[in-house]
């Protein structure tokens, strides 16, 4: 018989009704907002309820640089969440939100595999409660608001060649990247040339994300700077007065998602910002209204830990006063062969060599997390490739490092095969170990902020940029917006700015291509080679073999 | 004390939870899908299961050519739901759900006023369920399909100068309206003249709004033409491999929507197209349901009876199957008086002959509506400066036409006010004196159904149309779509082609400009007059005094 697949087994889940799942946190069925029988909102009376209790420990899954074999970050989150509950732990997960548009190119979109996974799938890969389509509204009539305003007379005085907001749509739409609009004569407006993103890369995205209440999302929906003037003073959403209706779009996307794992574990799934020009973590409220209700929340950054777990510690702890108690850096024997340079095809074979090479990636992550001060584990994410050598040689050179390496079967065995890394960690997150410290100070300049970033996690040895570049950042620093910390922009694949260079390359040179201020969401986006922030659809579209079966069930979509 | 505002009103509202409202109709809570406390969609299982059941009896309520006084049809359709209910009857109503973006230019957008609203109002005016924003994705993904089937190498050999589909957004953004696309270069495509319109405008939006189940939805999307070849011949969604994952992204929206009105009726919202280039009524789906559970199921239909009920008959009735037992013509003394040539700033002194003289739009519209076999009722929605004369002229007027004319005062009584229509129309619509039957057959040429409802309906003398306007005909009609109906798209204000000319023209002639095949939907849309897809903002949009108050309600969106 051939293993489940992941939908399978997703189908197969007995899920409980969500407000079994609330009670499980102490959320009565009044203050959950029910999206049909399995999802709900938390209410925001309810989460200002519980502001005055005590912080559970949070826990951090992050990974080593991506592959193409597979690491399994999200799996780990919603595992360890699992094992934690199985021993007996109140526990809670965050993760982030799935976007529609790039389901509809590649096969998406699950949240976790195998037996750690989140239910209801489908409806996470759609529509979900729809905090994404109020996401691009929110964006979009701001959007519109600015060339109605030039429209009408442009009072603000908006230079039309220096409009900085864009649109977006959840899709992938390479057609909307550069367009021209307000063709057809007078009644359309003055021609312009402007595009499209895809909605997770908008600014309101990351600003959902790191708002910590309605009246903090509107303030850092007005303080987005939208355009600027012809002497270069910027125009805010808020000259437009467009902050107070675009926060009533929002208002019930700003309460966090509580769905479920396939064991029943409460997973709290809001807010998905882009992992490269924003900083990649679900949202402050989800976190921060887990660890009211939970004695142990599990969460995840985006990419790697060079990337994911530096801007979770530098922009969303920093922003939101949280502190990582423990950190489970996942890697899998897989991966570290690929960092060891076996091609995909070769990496079933045992190759213990190679895998000792690529370990060096391990290591730089291990190190680099122990610098935030934070306690860190390895969790080895088996795989059935995987020998019993292969996995002892990752054990012996994480404990080199002063790290244990937990080997992790939640994949194919649910919580019972992720006990030991659970008892590890919520032993590790009670220890009181953690000294949780941010890399740089807020007063900071900001190019020093990029250089501390890139030697001390890429360990490159020169940060490069134009003039241009460091005259931006000068210019911030000047208007006041030198405390920010900075968004790195740069491939997933590796430390350096070149995505061939796997395992730990150090002294190469990271240039600074552009700085982009996202004033609203509160930090400098530092970009670092090219960045799609809208995608193209594949030349055989996923959309292609997505249909209802006779059953209504999904077809094609995973 | 100033009286009460609509959205104090609604405020004010004692409402029952949505699992209360749908157990008056028979509906399980688990059959219910809920969306908060106080909206639910119905199951799709829940539907099927009832599909045996015999049918209530349907009433449409419609109204004289629109004014800027304002009639109150939405009004009269929850009043009359309420009225019917109060006299003990299984009442239920079926009503479109709102655009968003509209909201965001002038202030929106109540379901309903006074005492005869639906509730929750500020959802119904926002996101709602988010079937609109479902609309939107299903229809951009189709877009980005094409767009992206070009660039891989166009083996459907796509005319691009004759890509007729569009992209929609739920925005009223007029720089979207006339675009180029795909600039940039090699990766971006080919670029394109493109544009946007507002998502009721689309044909996924009419398509939703006449399917029947999930199948019928799926085979309509796949029928939808999206462009055409070198030698003209169509392209269809279906060609493209889209109406599979579109059905997925619209099959919770395809479920009708549950709220209810200040008085607690069972209200279905579900569905909006546009009311010139669609049919403008609500789903198909909602009606039959609401035929299934309630005795009396009141409706409504966009615009005046000219463009809205004759809509209603050929289009919505003749397709679903459905029959109208009763036909409520909404009327104010204000609006009869404007049809009289009265201006707005002196609507409000008595003016009988002014009133007498605008009632030959009421009789016209009366004798359209006998036309169709149905019995009609005239609702006069009371007006505080209406005197008894004026209301008495309107009783006489109308029993010369043979139909009954009735004063409600809903809008300041609730259900209290609405008693006497609410018997006439329920002996009405028992009596069986409806013989419905459409205007014209299926098998009439295109062109015949056009002068059919120019002539009897809107009594003109001829109607108008280039050779290629013409030949379009004939080639659709060679091509097999002979045997739809037409939608007309023409000015609200006037039975002619004229905003200004009120009252009740004939002769006049009526220009077809263009014609547009809706393959999908199922209808040929005749253009006669400019018709606006995308609205602009205005000078000042209402988004600008748009905002959560300290207690955490909307201000400004009504």
């Amino acid at each position: 018989m051939a293993p489940k697949t992941d939908i399978e087994i997703a189908r197969a889940a007995r899920k409980l009704p969500i407000q079994e799942i609330g009670a499980r946190l102490g959320i009565g069925a009044e203050d959950l907002v029910p999206y049909g029988h399995d999802k709900a909102k938390v209410s925001q009376r309810f989460i200002d309820s519980v502001q005055g209790r005590p912080n559970g420990r949070l826990i951090l899954v992050t990974a080593i640089n991506p592959t193409p074999a597979g690491e399994g970050k999200t799996t780990t989150t919603v595992g360890l969440g699992d094992g934690l509950a199985r021993i007996g732990k109140n526990a809670a997960i965050c993760i982030r939100e799935a976007s529609l548009g790039p389901n509809f190119g590649m096969k998406g979109g699950a949240a976790g595999g195998g037996h750690a996974q989140v239910v209801p799938m489908e409806d996470m890969n759609l529509h979900f409660t729809g905090d994404f389509h109020a996401i691009t509204s929110a964006h979009n009539l701001l959007a519109a608001m600015i060339d109605n305003h030039i429209y009408w007379g442009n009072a603000l005085d908006i230079d039309q060649r220096r409009v900085v907001w864009r649109r977006v749509m959840d899709m992938n739409d390479r057609a909307l990247r550069d367009v021209v609009t307000s063709l057809g004569g007078v009644a359309n407006g003055f021609p312009a040339q402007a595009g499209f993103d895809i909605t997770v890369a908008s600014e309101v995205m990351a600003i959902l994300c790191l708002a910590t209440s309605l009246t903090d999302l509107e303030r850092r929906l007005g303080d987005m700077i939208v355009a600027y003037r012809r002497d270069r003073t910027p125009v805010y959403a808020r000259d437009l007065k467009a902050h107070g209706a675009m926060t009533v779009l929002l208002k019930d996307a700003l309460q966090p998602n509580l769905v479920q794992t396939l064991e029943n574990t409460p997973a709290f799934v809001h807010g998905g910002p882009f992992a490269n020009i924003a900083h990649g973590c679900n949202s402050v409220t989800a976190t921060t209204t887990a660890l009211k209700l939970a004695d142990y929340v599990v969460t995840e950054a985006g990419f790697g830990a060079d990337l994911g777990a530096e801007k979770f510690m530098n922009i969303k702890c920093r922003k939101a006063g949280l502190a990582p108690d423990a950190v489970v850096l996942v890697a899998t024997v897989r991966a570290l062969k690929a960092n060891g340079g076996i091609p995909k095809e070769d990496l079933g074979a045992e190759n213990v060599e190679a895998l000792r090479t690529g370990c060096a990636n391990l290591g730089r992550h291990i190190a680099n997390l122990k610098a935030f001060g934070v306690p860190v584990v390895v969790a080895v994410n088996h795989f059935v490739t995987d020998t019993e050598a292969e996995v002892e040689a990752i054990r012996a050179y994480a404990a080199d490092q002063g790290a244990e390496a937990i080997l992790c079967r939640h994949w194919a065995q649910g919580s019972a095969g992720i006990e030991d890394l659970a008892r590890r960690v919520a032993d590790l997150a009670d220890s009181g170990a953690s000294a949780f410290t941010p890399l740089y100070p807020d007063e900071m300049p900001l190019f020093e902020k990029i250089e501390t970033i890139a030697r001390r996690i890429y360990h490159a040895g020169e940060v490069t940029a134009d003039k241009a570049v460091r005259d931006q950042l000068a210019a911030w620093e000047a208007q006041g917006y030198g405390h920010l910390p900075v968004c790195m922009a740069k491939t997933q694949y590796s430390f350096s700015t070149d995505p061939a260079l796997r395992g730990a390359p150090s002294g190469h040179v990271v240039p600074v291509r552009e700085v982009r201020l996202s004033a609203g969401a509160g930090f400098v986006v530092a970009i670092c080679g090219q960045i799609m922030t809208m995608p193209g659809l594949p030349r055989v579209p996923s959309a292609e073999s997505i249909r209802l079966n006779a059953a209504g069930l999904v077809e094609g979509l995973f």
